[in-house]
């Protein structure tokens, strides 16, 4: 990196420092042994996002990967089991596969829509009879917002039509809402109202809201039950968990409204990059802005990584099969980064 | 069913009754135990099909289902391990997700073009780098024919299309060939060559070949070693099990050359029913035809198989998402059955 | 192997070869796909066994080791489940660890008693308590006749008392029932008193019923549904299996009563071997004989076993931590077979 | 509880809460990204227990059962895998059966002797060979200090016995080192020496040491790699996580040493109770002390738990087939909780 100054990081919203007050939130939190159930900050924690989601019970974990494992392998109690989700979700790219390698859970993908969405009537024709032949269809995954597919805020409307399908068919909907907070802001909806019609949400407190590590399932405590024995089954048991729980709370108590700024931001980055020439398919909804280069430019993806790189700018490739790129807007990014990313990548652009 | 004689089944090719002399070749079959590797009929029937595949070894399974499975978890020997299928494969949709819930093997799914292929540049950016993210992409599979999508036969151009992908990338191909002796003589070539590029083959001795039981899987002698070991994990190492490979040499001796009938006899039906208003999308290249009700006819596919029953027609529906219907043809379907069929089926559209 | 006539195969029951009349029920029994339901034969046998042990349903497998698995399987139908069994039994000692490899099961090995039964009293004590530092307990299997404990046949009055321990406690008792007709003849005892209070047994008719190929799982009707769905999962839905269930049906009619034949022949053996001076821990209630060298003999088993081969009796080793070897009894297995073994071993044993 | 003060928590050495200075050494720990490798803190830690344990390389994990999962899983890295450990170690019996439910693996467990150690002649006569009857065996598991058989130091000439096995028959040897450290004091031995000779320790962070989350696997380069990417699956790939590992990194540096303190009131805690009639079957030699009730007494381990509950003096019973109850001795217990704790014994004591 040639820039003097620190980088300014638009690879995830995941690499955000705690700031002090969280950090102070952390080592007054009450402690206790959480796999005995004793932890109390654990406990508020989870007792505050069943809450707020208007769920049973919750159940907190050392990361969103787990979380949703969990969570489905626990709707997938039985033997011989299917889920349906998207092609393009984070569950089916980014989780090692995990709900097979591990939880012996079949999945099937289904490519989604542009507005991110699965539509429900393929999903309802890929419900399985029964019949030896078949895995027994158990669940639903959605993402939401949509990572890849553009940070995309799912709207109720459209939970609640994918729900119908679950309900008549007796599947579960799970949502792995690693950015659900930011759907809930984008679309100016109560979390509760939002998930009004699902089983369960995984929570991310480690991305936007700025926690450094955690992620909170919520659902029926019949769920909550047999997550709490998987999320054993996985080492997710922790201690004295609460220390990292506190910062949580803290995060969801103070990080959650400004994620509008965040928004914003991405609106505004959006739209200087637009000018400067980069391929903006959708504007940006949430956090996210996925770009590419022009067709004919004279640069790839990776000389403009390189040059924005160069120039102290950090953003990650490869996106929808090595032809976008991501930019995350986060707690750490000011209006002066923005204005200095876009005046950055206006000048690599000059090289399409 | 209303009809007086026996009715004429279209539903698979599986339901096949052995001739006398299959017969005959089961019973005067030389036998031993096969889990001692003693048998002399397997034996026989193993080194016959490797040598037609041009391959080292081979390995008698009771079904394709069982050979498919641990061919492919012989294939993905590590833990951690993504395979990438068609959308549409037998494997995918038919084998009750087992490479996932027995073989904790992730699968990615991938929609087939229209001629029933995988494109090579899709599968090669699926492929996953290595990252603790990703499983690792180890086995791609195709099928060959391909069943629903029209018992297509794949070509060997395509073939080693996919093999130039699969090995600069260090994958494996393996054909789920439960009718690739249908492929073999629709495009008259011999196994060997098609399969010249591929590292294993599951081959069907139960379908048009007419055995009541079993399959083969071809491959390296490394991968048969490791198939072995499988199939005993999942209750396939049977004892003199002669009797039943026996049917299969005799299969493979006497009723390759007369699928090319099966092939015309679909040709011949497609024809009829083409003329009787029926929708079919692709001329039967083998023995397998796909056909639907027009848009707006009054009757429903149901309707359709119903009354073709009453009649004394059988096959099965509920093919692409519910929208088609497939008729099998095999060694019982003469001439006479084709007219017969194509008459009932004439009579029924008159409803449409 | 020198002997100028054929050896004397007493390294298993499972070398049996069908005889005549065998053969001519397999090739004249009624056939239809299997799969489909439609198998005459395969219904027959399964209807024949279901009946006469006593229980709802019957599904027919290639082998035992799938019948055993498609059977615990079923037993374990929820996420991360445990079984009990004996820590010398076939099912935790020859097939593959399948239960864990393949079905994501756990299994607890218990020392067997001198007498082959596991103490019931600490059977109850490992049963686990609700928690999620531990898998939930499912099954207790057992194996009647256990084989390396000596093919000893296991009581109803012994069955029953782990039946009530499980009863108790919810869980299902499971019996690898390979030799459960040894057992039977030998304690003089229906199949369907033996196995009142058991939830299920895997009856294999390779051994000493003489068929080439298959097993039968019994149990209730919900059982065997969920193992149908196991079975398809495993590769074990055979097409026209009548040919081999028809082996099946006139072994159960023709072979049970003749074990009894055997079981003196081991005792015959046993008798003359003594007197020659092999260790024979335990007289054979069925139709096995283990066997040692005496302590301090200058022969090693290795060599016991090569100089019998070289002289046409041919028996494997390496049971009981490599200190045992087995005979096993069958049809095939004379008394002029018996003498002329104890001829010979009785010359071997010269060399102690 | 009727006690006015706070009880004192014999119950587990996980229950303790970090020190102020613990607390400051995590708020002030630079942090970074794990996931991207990015954070110095968790870097730190790993190349700190790397050095220490004389291995490679280290990795940081949320819970000591994830680290022995994901160390064994790396170990077991193909198909068919078995492992060999003690019939009371917490991986048999307190990890939710996982290295079966989730991994995969076969499990093979043998009755430690009165030592805590396993036979290394009867390990070695478990090691399978290679037939397709039988699963690979890939590792032998050991618990060093052994918790259910007394906390027993297990030194370094038996880790050494057995590691010749594993090394002359091609297997890895890894530790459950949950309380190593408490093995290295008592033994006086420093951990690169006692682990001169093994693949794999899994060091708990949150037991005697006194962090509050977190485990650290210790290995080679190659298996690190392994264990990092099943780490990944099973969501243990945490964001900032030095801020729990700034915790680990202080207790290492300053809570080592004192766990002599513990061992010697767990040795002081024995004597009282002997005089006072408790069944002490093995003095303590590290900070776990396991009784009974005397054969014959008038009060159940139920009563001697509850009065010592209601004085004030928390531990748990049940082990050992439910006939011993544990003390475990942590940084919170004192001379004077070991006084006044030896006091309610010594008044429940009366009522045997």
């Amino acid at each position: 990196m040639a820039s003097a100054s620190a980088p300014i990081d638009f690879r995830s919203d995941t690499v955000t420092q705690p700031c002090d007050d969280m950090k102070k939130a952390m080592i007054s939190a009450p402690l206790g042994d959480d796999v005995m159930g004793e932890d109390p900050t654990v406990l508020k924690l989870e007792s505050m996002l069943a809450s707020q989601f208007g769920k049973e019970a919750a159940l907190f974990f050392p990361t969103g990967t787990q979380s949703n494992l969990c969570g489905v392998m626990a709707h997938c109690h039985g033997r011989g089991s299917e889920v349906l989700l998207g092609a393009n979700s984070h569950l089916c790219l980014y989780e090692h596969g995990n709900l097979s390698t591990l939880g012996g859970i079949h999945s099937r993908q289904i490519p989604e829509r542009s507005d991110a969405t699965l539509d429900p009537v393929t999903v309802e024709k890929m419900i399985r009879v029964d019949d030896p032949h078949f895995p027994r269809t158990d669940v639903v995954c959605i993402e939401n917002t949509h990572n890849v597919l553009g940070g995309v805020p799912l709207p109720k409307s459209y939970i609640d039509s994918l729900s119908k399908v679950c309900v008549s068919n007796n599947l579960k909907l799970h949502i792995d809402g690693a950015r659900i907070m930011n759907a809930c802001v984008a679309m100016d909806v109560s979390a509760e109202d939002l998930c009004e019609n699902v089983d369960s949400v995984s929570i991310c407190l480690s991305k936007g809201l700025g926690s450094p590590v955690g992620s909170v399932l919520v659902g029926s405590e019949d769920l909550i039950y047999l997550a709490r024995r998987q999320r054993k089954a996985c080492g997710g048991g922790m201690r004295q968990a609460g220390v990292i729980a506190g910062a949580g709370i803290f995060a969801i108590e103070n990080n959650v409204e400004r994620l509008a700024d965040d928004h914003a931001r991405a609106k505004a980055m959006a739209s200087v990059m637009k000018s400067a020439g980069f391929v903006i398919d959708k504007e940006p909804q949430t956090n996210l802005l996925f770009f590419g280069v022009p067709d004919g430019s004279k640069l790839m993806q990776e000389d403009v990584i390189a040059r924005a790189d160069d120039a102290g700018i950090l953003f990650g490739g490869g996106y929808s099969g090595g032809t976008r790129c991501r930019i995350a807007i986060h707690k750490h990014i000011t209006d002066a980064c923005v204005k200095k990313a876009g005046e950055v990548l206006t000048d690599v652009a000059t090289g399409f």
